[in-house]
């Protein structure tokens, strides 16, 4: 579809009925239905090789059930994050089909099959309290189409219970590492295997926590080699960069 | 050869000449070779898939000497970071083969050949005072194995400049993006790609810049998906995660 | 008004029937009404050549009615910022006349014709959640006197969007780029056109966001020439520096 | 000369001998005169309306020299910031024609003819240690055409010498007003006029003046409107700006 | 009353029928009464020369009544501060003769005449939403047995307002000076006068004023001499210092 | 039991029935019982000596049940802290034999007796705000089987009354010592005891304590030897650390 | 003197000769002698009360010399502050009859004499470290006219050292009490006496001392009452704020 | 000695020879020995248990020559913490018999020997980097009289390694754990072993480390209990409290 929108605008331009400036100005605007208060990108498929993901936090309902039908019209896959429980059932009064993840804020519906990658993502976290985050990494990661394992309550604090599970964990293609409090979780993983490690640090903790700031720091000053960070409760962030690696 | 000495022990075990816990404190110690100061890992290259990294920053160049010595002794490549001139110097003059990357402040022997990967990695720097931390990151996945290619001074003050490289930006398997100040290269950059973008935040800037802290912030707040963080001026880090991901 | 009151008082002066400190206290407060709980600067259009702002952040319901009357009585343009859906329906049957903006959280009404500018401040705005602090800075500058247009969900990491509208950002005489998250978008815009940027940070974003934190060191560190930078979430701020610019 | 060169790309376009793609590149290319370690952005005058500025900061003394001679080659205007006394030695002996501020740590040569804008650009600073950021806010203004009158030493610690010089503000077009310690005097200046303020905080304090962050958050919570700011002895930013609005 | 007792134990010391050990712990204890969750200060008014303030914030409102009454029964002046209007009708209902001051958070009730103090202590607040700190200084000054007088809404960006107080601000003793925001307040007013200046940041402001941090740094950076702070919104702790000082 | 389970397991492997790696796995998982969303460790109290504590905080009212019950089951001894009184009630109301402590907000059942220690822990707290943390210290230290005795409302601005208190706290094995706002309480009381002071920094405060920053860093800085410090309102652990020591 | 030059020009109002703005700024001007770079304030003796005070840090020594000379000439008394052991050496070779203070960094020369005031400034002192700061407090007072005492190494962990000069402590008028590390001092000193205290942080320390933020926030939120603070290290301010009190 | 003295003092009090304030003021004053700068107090190890340790950064070296030959004199054992190589040889000329631990940065001498303690201290460190701080730990607790181990490089990056040596850190009676970086040491450590653990947080690191801050955050927020934590690399904190436990 796009292609033959472009290949029209390229020939105009040879034809000598379009300047250069008029053209790249359509080219531009090819993939884009222009909602006012949003511009959805309904060729980003083609593009990043991805569905847009509605980030629901901060908007009006009213405006993410205009975004999703939108979605919906162009028969791409719908991916909502963080989405609250009142804006979840608001939208799936109004358009059908979609499944919401109450642990991970999510609403997914597949309008078109995603092809299935074969490396897995291991998803492991480091307390119970961790566990929407981890849970929010894993839907994104299989939304786009990456096999995923989670491994939950597996904190430093008892080391024992991680090394029981180093064959599972050896045998991902990427790891995402959740934990919040002192986040010392992906540097011992990373001690542990070969593959990549995407750590996510979480608001989990009190006091000198601030927030998921002393997860943070301690995330990007780790010992270990083969670790990325991703901003705090980013679980979203995450599995999607699992997923780009695991292509 | 780690392969038999393992199973010399377990035979033990089994034959009843040792016991289960003595049997798990030999293992761990087959691949050190202890020098007092520091245990230097020998086997890691089985056990991690490459050589170990010795980050020189902090430690007196006759440690230096000696740990390089056990790595060339063992048949390892040897690979240094953040060694100051006069260390390099030092070392150098002590250990034959080194050779001297003053820029990105590594040394390198290669004692056996490297298998090379096929996918590019793009390492991107948004102006010419992060070059150093460019460096260090496409040195460090070079000799990891990955083909590199390297784009300077492309910040998002002229974006033209940026644009106009967009088809080598779009043939990398994995970017690493390193910019100082406002550090908003890895976002524009995630915007034109598909590969993972990993940002490296530099202390470039003065001011509010604060060591490097605005450009972290920055790239951990991207509104751009597909991007992951190191520490600042983790050059190293970078390289070493996009060789990762390229495997 | 202002000159009679003040050539009655020089006179006194002159003849001596007025000490030169006694001259000076009557001088000063000619311009005010005092309300107790405030002092209303009625005269600040002579002055400062706009109409006192109300913010009306922290002030009761009743104590901002007041306010308002004491401008109305004086013929002034009355503008309230800040202001809450509660203390805007309760001014509004109070005073006549006034139309009430609940994105941009304003009150206004004109008592007299504001002369127009013929400069454009154009207010662009990263991405949808960003649009109150925009509204804000848009009708600020257009109650003012000031031509504005309004440009919506432009971020960097879509960087195309943006480039296919820089006609019209050429084509303003300064520019508000309003941005959370990361905060790039006044470097990326700042580098396209020749205007004056004044770069607002918002504080929409989560974790190492920091409450806009990360946006706001950003602007300040910016790597483009020509940004200047106004307090988080402060609208009304970069619509009143606009104002002046355009002047 | 630029038209020039885009009239044959664009031509060749349409004569069919050269893709969209190509064209696009070349077009990007035209300005730009690769030095290898820094692309030098030979026809920003056209672009943005003034030369580039060559930030020594950070830079080897011979990397200052290729690009000022490029600049010269070019027949452009050449000006040097925050180069310290030894640069500037270096680059003077290699390069004729240059003037030194070794105040302001500015070189600067008039390759060409630079229009006078007829606005009076008032750099306002509270204490003598402000004196440098000040001055480069000064030269940087009157090199790039604004009329710059300065005004020193009038810190909020003795009002009344401020308000002796009311009237030279008030003939201002911009002000850039610059200080340390606490930051107050930008909140008072724009008290007094009419003009824009530019606050420029500086470095100068101890204890918790933090290198100047106690400035910077003063001066963005200012109570006055009309107040925007720049990074921290960001003297070069607020000239620049300050031009900008002047034109 | 404290007197003899106190004479009791030493008696008892010297006739040896006491240790020196029992002799200091009797000493402690005598100006205690001990109601288990919290010690009252009953002759604090001998030793410190004031009455015990009971700060009520997180207190339970039962607690607080049983501290009123065990002062009441001392024949004590009571002071409460930061109550909750909640907290203030529940100890009213239940302990006769409290006077409650709203915007200030106080209940007061005079069990003894304060002599009164000669100095004026002039409490001197930048913005209207400063005024229940302010008021909060002023009621602590007054129940102290300061004079008191208050000046509001003369904040520096309209300094004329300000100067137009000047008498009045040089008959003080003291003075409190009270602002958010840029909290440049003090500093203006202590280059006016030769009093001593108490500085109370407050948290009015939003953004980057991160809670009052922004003044409080301006106030502890203040280029003006005889400035010293209190804590952020500590109006209590200011009218408390303003009265040692006035002594 | 766990010795039993494990000379099973060790057997099998020398019998040559089971590989090492599966005889690992099978140690790693004796002691735990998985109950889906937590790993509840049931054998703790062999391991580290004490039974394993419930953080109650973000956990949902059913999970805490659930795994109280498994611990129940077990004959272990049921230690809850941090739970809301709502949580408390729901949990109370399907396990019989919880003792609730409101102030401290734990919940306590002891399935086997605790052995006794003999050495007093002293648990001082400065204000009366800060005794809900006092009160966890001191709950847990006594749980975990160690005599404990308070002392509240010694802070440093009364310094005798501490003083008074000497022989208690002479009298101690390990001192708890609870403070917020400057909290200078643990300096003072290290200097006046031989035993370990573990300093518990509490949120107590405002403005510039920072949520019990400011406590925290003045704990830390103690110029008093014998003092560690645990996190901001941590009463927990500084009572299990008190208990270890006591041992 | 001051008084003939005003004298003069309100009768040339009066007459006409002058019109009143005029007159404001030559009232403005009379106390100024203008060095250019600095504008020394010969009149603030009459003023302010106090002699102007050189802050010598960031100055150059030629420039120290000018302006110590132009308050020679006019014969002030000359204090100088924060001066480097260079600068004082320079300085003094220069201007005779200047006395130099190492320790307290200070020079002194008495042109005519200070009324001696009779109220007792107690500095008090934590640690050795602090000493240079609390000399220049003691230096500051004594020079403004104040008797001062000092009292060092009565730091809070050995609490006695400080009790047994309890008597010295309430015969203060005022007391300064300097500390670094945890800050605590003065909330114990506080606690002892009547008089205000002046607390000043000072940057000794290491780790999170943060440069003297961890003394500071202690002190802001001390739970004494009567404590106001000055900037970090800043023993002039405390100095000139004890002596405002002891007037 | 000090018994015999107080003996005489309370036989004149008794006797009417002497009042009781003059009492206690000699009491105060017999285990001082007043060197004008700095009060070095005899009897500590009678009141405190041990010797005072003296603290020698910032100290002039002739001033730690008159505190060493003090302690020398008074028979006391000598510890010199913080002693730069400069000061140690100027030290060492001066008093004989003083032992110099370079890497620990020590002075010691013993007059009189210590008794051993039984229980083991282990101290363990997390990179080669942090061994100073690490010896500073072990040099502390081992003059106090505690037996010591160290185990060093066992980083969680690695943590095989760590448990290759669970069987020495189970027969600690207290663990020293001395980290840098992400500072995951502590709670892995805490996890396998029941002994309490004082966990110290180093300045090792670069970037986001911000001098050992990420380090300590990490941890106060450990997911383990039974650790505390010291002061950024305060090895002689954790030491001394180390042993304190260890008595």
């Amino acid at each position: 579809m796009m292609r033959q929108q472009l290949g029209r605008i390229l020939e105009a331009l040879r034809s000598g009925t379009l300047s250069v400036e008029d053209a790249l100005d359509k080219i531009a605007q090819i993939g884009y239905e222009d909602l006012g208060f949003a511009k959805v990108d309904l060729h980003r498929r083609q593009r990043r090789g991805t569905a847009e993901v509605v980030l629901c936090e901060r908007k009006a309902p009213e405006h993410i059930v205009e975004i999703v039908r939108a979605l919906d019209r162009a028969g791409q896959n719908i991916f909502c994050t963080r989405i609250s429980p009142e804006a979840a059932r608001y939208v799936m009064r109004r358009v059908k089909g979609l499944r919401h993840n109450k642990m991970a804020r999510t609403l997914y519906k597949e309008n078109h099959a995603v092809p299935r990658k074969k490396g897995l993502v291991v998803v492991v976290a480091a307390g119970t309290s961790d566990y929407p985050v981890a849970e929010e990494a894993a839907v994104t990661a299989e939304v786009l189409g990456s096999p995923v394992a989670q491994l939950h309550d597996v904190g430093v604090a008892g080391i024992h219970r991680l090394l029981s599970k180093s064959e599972l964990l050896r045998s991902a293609n990427v790891i995402v590492a959740v934990a919040g409090m002192e986040g010392a979780l992906p540097s011992v993983v990373a001690g542990l295997v070969e593959a990549p490690v995407i750590a996510v640090p979480t608001s989990v903790g009190y006091g000198a926590s601030f927030g998921g700031l002393a997860a943070l720091l301690a995330m990007l000053n780790s010992c270990s080699s083969g670790i990325a960070v991703v901003n705090i409760d980013n679980g979203f962030g995450a599995g999607y960069f699992a997923h780009l690696i695991n292509r």
